[in-house]
């Protein structure tokens, strides 16, 4: 069973085994850095549906099948569903489980979903609660301009801070044991909510590196680890802005340089300059799809063996800024090891 | 640590105990059969606050207030809290957390998220992974009549089934431990999404009642009890319509006659009659304060023993009914056992 190393940080004594993932996206999506390595590119991004909204349901829908169908089991296995999307009340994911008979749990933390999905599947699974967990995180350009910005018809110019959100979905399978060498989640750390006044919307990335530094500071302290102890600290999504804003905050207090350790998955996705994105990606689907069509293949492979996911949301809505509310955010952590 | 004695159904071998819970509400929660019950009432629903949505950040920042001080713990002993509320993205528990110095996981469940949160800290406190985790839920009144319907100013008539969301919040405290007796959280379990296809959004409890009979059924089958082994079913919240539907299905599914041993916190909360509001209540907050403020001191004066409580959500968005969806439901529960 998981013990507790220090506030809000678990080890795992029988680590979850990551047994299956699929990560999905839309088309400038397939057309970046990651080009081949989805496991389905839907270049319709209304997936057939009427409505956006709808799109994104099937989006999510079509990561779960592709991370069951590739973890070799059925969703009957499974013994609980965690799930997240920006969409308000969730809906996207709540839509997606029902036509799957998987018991479902909704999470929310902005684009840090899938990491508290995952977070806390790994602690159900190693704490013997659950046998088998699936984990998704969604999220989609057209319904997340529409219910966070503009209606898309407008053509209104985005910030020169903006960051993109991204169309695109991943997920796993989390199981308590497997016969075969797998990527395995050894720790876990929930954040806490960190707001330093940005107000801004279009500066996501201002405000939620204060929460990544946060997180990553107390993971370092609490497992007594240096950066230089992972093959990669992977945040998702600061992107440029806000990626620079880490490693000045790690940089000035602790005396860390992060620049050759840390990537974000928001400047994975897209290739900024290429592909007209802002400042890089963001969106719940953003770091989901990263670490399952770009990291986990990699574990899988040796390339890497300790990689330090860190995922970061803003926790504001669509009216708290109009209210004068500044942005909170939050960071939730796993580390996964080969 | 957890067992799993069936799917999505855990049975705690240290049952994680609640230590202390909070419940607040505003003037006619308080002027209702629990009257005199709560921690605290707030005549002013405003909370003194400028918006509606900032109101329900006081309520629920005063409900964990109202629980950690009856857990005589502080905010540094607390290594998670999970909470949700209806606001969009969940702002009033994000919001909430971002003065409080606690790691924060967010959930959504609609209605079922405080049940939901029970479940999860439950299943982390006694997988060992965590030592201490607060739960908290809560509703407004007038924030969820303005997202979810129309303005207040605008006067709209409900319809005769609707229910009344409640302007209340509920908060425990879990630990691992406690030298005093307490009631604690012996089984938990992750409900399905059920979805029987009722459009009418202001049909919530017939939507709701099919998902709180399966995971009743679930529960009842996989633990080999029935409902005679229990001092109390409550539900939250199925109010007058749900209540029916649900003792229905019971009846024709299983031959089971509920009429004596389950309440519904909908219709705990108001005196349905007196006070002119609808078929009962409804709202993430309903079922949290009457669990809070009525059934928690109730078993600890001894009354009550074994009490399964099952939360209830809708999961739907404003605009879903409108895209033609019909209305999932899910519905998550815990045993309480003194």
């Amino acid at each position: 069973m998981g013990k507790r190393i220090a506030r809000s940080i678990v080890e795992f004594n029988r680590p979850p085994v990551i047994i299956g993932q699929g990560a999905v996206g839309g088309k400038i999506e397939g057309e970046g850095p990651l080009a081949g390595k989805f496991s389905e590119i839907f270049l319709d991004e209304r997936l057939g549906q009427p409505t956006w909204e709808q799109a994104e349901t099937a989006l999510q829908a079509a990561a779960i099948l592709h991370a069951i169908t590739a973890a070799s089991c059925t969703a009957e296995e499974i013994d609980l569903h965690i799930g997240g999307d920006l969409m308000n009340q969730c809906t996207a994911t709540g839509f997606a489980l029902r036509d799957e008979n998987i018991p479902f749990a909704g999470v929310y933390a902005a684009c840090a979903s899938f990491a508290l999905g995952l977070a806390l599947g790994a602690s159900l699974v190693d704490g013997g609660a659950l046998s088998q967990v699936s984990c998704c995180g969604s999220s989609h350009f057209c319904s997340a301009e529409k219910q966070f910005r503009y209606p898309l018809e407008l053509g209104v110019q985005p910030t020169p801070t903006a960051q993109r959100t991204a169309t695109a979905a991943g997920a796993v399978v989390l199981s308590h044991e497997s016969n075969t060498p797998q990527p395995r989640i050894t720790r876990a750390i929930f954040g806490n909510v960190i707001d330093m006044g940005v107000t801004d919307p279009s500066e996501m990335g201002a405000a939620m590196a204060p929460a990544a530094w946060d997180t990553l500071r107390r993971f370092l302290q609490g497992t007594n680890t240096q950066p230089s102890d992972y093959d990669l600290i992977l945040t998702g999504d600061l992107s440029q802005i806000g990626t620079q804003l880490l490693h000045e905050l790690a940089r000035q207090q602790a005396g860390l340089d992060l620049a050759l350790l840390h990537r974000d998955c928001g400047l994975m996705l897209y290739d900024i300059i290429a592909q007209d994105v802002g400042t890089g990606g963001s969106g719940l689907g953003c770091s989901a799809a990263v670490l399952c069509a770009e990291i986990l293949p990699r574990m899988r492979s040796g390339e890497l063996k300790r990689v330090l996911f860190i995922g970061t949301g803003a926790l504001l809505s669509a009216i708290s800024p109009l209210q004068g509310e500044s942005i909170p955010a939050v960071a939730h952590g796993v580390l996964i090891e080969m």
